[in-house]
């Protein structure tokens, strides 16, 4: 009877072991890497970085509801490159959901005109998607 | 005595967990990233690509080494932009490390022709780093 406790404690012990596990690192998520380049207006840029270095809380929160994650932006002479990571599963809705969202609507209407497209962007395209060409985890 | 025994498999079941969790997910690794951007000539882009898209394996194993993770590079209109992520606590000496290697310079004798400087690079500039201005998990 001993002997049955102790192999039931280890295996209970087990089991939540790997269920919090699953939890932190969910096998499912696909992740979508995404980059993508745009230019920064010279008379802006002071503006632009600054609201990107105290972004509103409210901004962030709508990003991770939208399922972007780990995005940064980079800047050199002129040149904005940002870099995402997408674990969701129907792109085209979660940025309509972002677009609809009145905080985000407010955000980008302080960086907006910050920025102008890349001179080789398509009609309409505003931040120009970049091609992944390689990736190492 | 069962109840003692008991308690204790639950504590090793607990202990067991708690370091396997450690040891995948180190409170203590700084995670610096890194972006930079370069231009591929357009008469290597195809050949660039193609050696991206089938990498050598110790050419990602030698990233690993030096600390390198999370590695991705996007393509547009002659631009290459890299993202990477640092997970090592010297930079220089990790670099060095990997200009070292003889696979890594077999491996750059290949890329190193695809590519050239941005007209904006500093002097001796191979890929021009980026500012990270703005991050969010």
């Amino acid at each position: 009877m001993r002997k049955i406790l102790f192999f039931w404690a280890i295996i209970l012990g087990a089991y939540s072991c790997i269920q919090s596990h699953k939890s932190e690192s969910p096998t499912n998520v696909k992740v979508v890497r995404k980059g993508a380049v745009i230019m920064a207006k010279p008379e802006k840029l002071a503006l632009y970085k600054k609201l990107h270095a105290h972004p509103w809380e409210s901004v962030i929160t709508k990003l991770k509801e939208c399922n972007i994650h780990n995005y940064s932006i980079f800047y050199r002479n002129g040149y904005l490159f940002s870099y995402m990571e997408y674990t969701g599963t129907n792109w085209k809705q979660d940025m309509q959901k972002l677009a609809a969202d009145s905080t985000i609507q407010a955000w980008w209407k302080l960086t907006d005109p910050c920025q102008e497209p890349v001179s080789f962007a398509k009609d309409g395209e505003w931040w120009a998607d970049m091609e992944e060409i390689f990736h190492s985890d």
